[in-house]
């Protein structure tokens, strides 16, 4: 059976990627990684690791993406976990099978290879949850 | 200068722990530790270790907690994420000189013995965010 490994990722909504890391960089002295910009999703990505998870601090770089949507509709915050898995393939399986909310029904893949999908927050506890595995 | 190790949880509010663990434990296949009453915070804790971290899963036990506020105005969802420190009243201290707004500006002490604080959502791009130091 598919195994969850560890959360990856903590990704946190922000309007200003520089006030941001104000607080999470020279506030709370996490490292500044780098910063990416993603296209696909329409935004920029600082990525501070933290242990051996990551937080992310993605800013909409449109004004109509989801994220931008998200961002406006509820403010600055939370955004979603991103737990890895060994299999995910066989993990979407599983849940589709036990009527878990899918938004992505199939793994969708990534720049960097790694393959993706996201869980509906309905079927989360109102959590919207990402799950990935890296390349083999 | 104090350090933030890891993450140590993710706490999720929901309004019923039986049907939550249904998917994050049957479902995602994470393991439910242990189920824990709180008094303290009027509320039930089901801790989920995942990797080095844990996915905790908070009900409140009373309908006039902060907490059974939050979940009413709110619903389920993200309440939390707590960071690991090595020195908190160092962090709280450098905090404060920084003008961030902290929930608890002393650390508080946990029945476990280790002591934490909030830091204000206001503060930290809408994230409420736990700082905890284990017991030397």
């Amino acid at each position: 059976m598919a195994k969850i490994k560890r959360i990856d990722h903590i990704a946190i909504l922000v309007d200003d990627l520089e006030s941001a890391a104000s607080f999470w960089c020279d506030g709370l002295g996490l490292a500044l990684e780098h910063t990416q910009d993603v296209p696909a999703e329409q935004a920029q990505i600082a990525f501070l690791p933290v242990g051996g998870s990551e937080v992310e601090l993605v800013k909409p770089t449109s004004s109509d993406s989801g994220l931008a949507r998200f961002l406006e509709k509820r403010g600055p915050g939370m955004h979603h976990i991103c737990l890895e898995v060994d299999d995910i393939e066989g993990m979407l399986a599983s849940l589709k099978a036990r009527s878990v909310m899918l938004i992505n029904e199939k793994p969708r893949t990534g720049s960097d290879g790694r393959r993706y999908a996201f869980i509906h927050p309905k079927s989360a506890n109102g959590v919207m949850v990402e799950l990935y595995e890296l390349p083999r």
